[in-house]
């Protein structure tokens, strides 16, 4: 899907009228991962989200050399609020193609596909891919994989693979990082938005996603929404049969009491570490835990630390905040 | 969805060179079903399956009243196979509709199409719908539904809901057959084909294929793949989730060793119960496991009733084989 998918830089990095980090995920890691390559921010009134890169309006930052609007927010359900229209528009015919990752295509909006014909800009849906994929056959490949998977969506599964990848490849490990949503294509450049392949193929699409690799290689997965949640578990079993990993880390934000966007309690690690291993062994016997990665961003330094020993000692597993502190105590028992 | 679907009756069943009962089933299923519109079936060289109607070739059918021709087959995956084309060309230029469940879109062959603009005739995928979901909510619904499960794909999950929606109906309890699969699309006259929804809204699909009702209504739920198979477990948990069944049935057939199409084993049905029971607990507390369908036809009358006696003992459930038994015991402990 890389060959498909050639998205210039510099950015501007479209918000909306975004209020919650949650929504604004891609955006926030477009910053983090490909920072450099961001230029500024556009934002429509009341948005309560500030990336902290300059303010500009889509004529501003073509002006200062921007080449696409990335749109930085998924809302559940991938619909593209139609209050945004206009600055798409504004952004094609200052020279700008736009990006997005929803579900919605953009072309498939009179509006937008009318501005794209009249200004010669491109509409790009990282989203949707024209591929073909297979049903999974469920057969062991060679190469060792690794999942990360959550207690909810958006609790840090993609940062947490993109922090793992990172930091193997710098101890000298053969890892590849494998993306399988919209921020994360945009962030690696290739990829394959599970979520939006036909139901019947997301096993299939995760096998040809991590294909046999060397016996000494890692894939390391970007996981998808919760085996828990009520709309999207599907998904998120797909992944896991066709991901076969060998190992997985459980990605948790501590403060949550629901899960995003219902009303169904956060399950608890240990629930989810005894789910994830006993359905994941239909394809891989060996599956394991190798550690809990843990979004303490709400919670104090101390509070943090705290978290992470009591939790480390609770489940006798290496347990991180990625970003606060790093994931060698996991990358440490892989290498 | 039922007001776009309007296949006209009787049919033409076509099976093409299929050698199995289980890629059959889709036609098998509109004969046991829909017996009376099935007005003959169309083979090619090498099918080793015998709907028992009268041959026909195309002309034949529409000279003797045949409206459609349906595709009676369900291939791993969906695709048409290439040798196939000719006969619904002929079939179209002899003046029959095309039905088809496929995944492939017929409109999609272009000779299929060319035919299709050239005679006039309409090429009907039942499996594709315009429709769009939204992502699923999880929130409790009124009604009451059941959903059948499998310990494999294809082990009689459709014929049970139909001969357990047909029994509750017989008894005069309120309930709607509701269809997932394109058999049960073509024999119910709508549903949903969940496994041909994005993955992302299979759950949102389900709760829209089984909404708010009266508090005595069930809907029985056809059920698709298993939750232990390595291609398809996804779509059955999103199925599952969606659907919050208050009860279900777990469908098995004795023989096999291996799921279909995959070298994995079949689980036992205490695995099955434990894990749909425990999954399904997400969107509804109160899920039970009310009785056991099981496939005996690859048995004696004899080895059949042992095996039904014996499982109803050790599982402390009504088993039931609903083609030599019908589903009596089960349907009495609902109604």
């Amino acid at each position: 899907m890389s060959s498909q998918i050639n998205i210039l830089p510099p950015y501007l990095v479209f918000l909306g009228d975004v209020r919650d980090e949650v929504t604004a995920k891609t955006g926030l890691g477009l910053v983090q991962w490909r920072g450099p390559d961001c230029l500024g921010q556009a934002r429509l009134p009341g948005c309560e989200i500030d990336l902290g890169l300059p303010e500009m309006s889509p004529p501003q930052a073509a002006s200062a050399g921007a080449r696409t609007l990335v749109i930085g927010i998924a809302p559940r359900g991938g619909a593209l609020p139609v209050s945004y229209i206009d600055v798409l528009v504004q952004a094609m015919e200052a020279g700008l193609d736009v990006a997005s990752g929803l579900h919605d295509r953009l072309g498939a909006i009179p509006a937008l596909q009318a501005a794209a014909d009249r200004t010669g800009r491109r509409l790009i849906d990282v989203r949707h891919s024209s591929r073909d994929y297979t049903v999974g056959n469920g057969r062991k490949r060679p190469g060792r994989r690794l999942l990360t998977v959550g207690t909810d969506c958006a609790v840090g599964k993609k940062y947490t693979a993109l922090a793992l990848h990172a930091d193997l490849r710098q101890r000298g490990v053969a890892a590849t990082f494998r993306a399988t949503g919209q921020t994360g294509i945009l962030i690696g450049g290739g990829g394959i938005a599970v979520d939006a392949v036909v139901a019947d193929f997301v096993a299939g699409a995760a096998e040809q996603l991590a294909p046999a690799a060397d016996a000494d290689h890692w894939d390391v997965i970007e996981g998808q929404g919760s085996l828990f949640h009520p709309a999207f578990a599907g998904v998120s079993l797909g992944l896991l049969h066709g991901s076969q990993p060998d190992a997985f880390v459980v990605c948790h934000e501590p403060t949550r009491t629901v899960m995003a966007g219902v009303e169904t309690p956060v399950p608890s690690l240990e629930a989810v570490i005894d789910l994830t291993t006993r359905l994941g062994r239909v394809t891989n016997a060996d599956i394991r835990c190798v550690g809990v990665s843990i979004n303490t961003g709400k919670l104090t330094a101390s509070a943090a630390e705290a978290l992470l020993r009591e939790t480390d000692r609770r489940l006798g597993l290496p347990c991180v905040d990625p970003v606060r502190f790093g994931v060698a105590p996991i990358t440490e028992t892989l290498s």
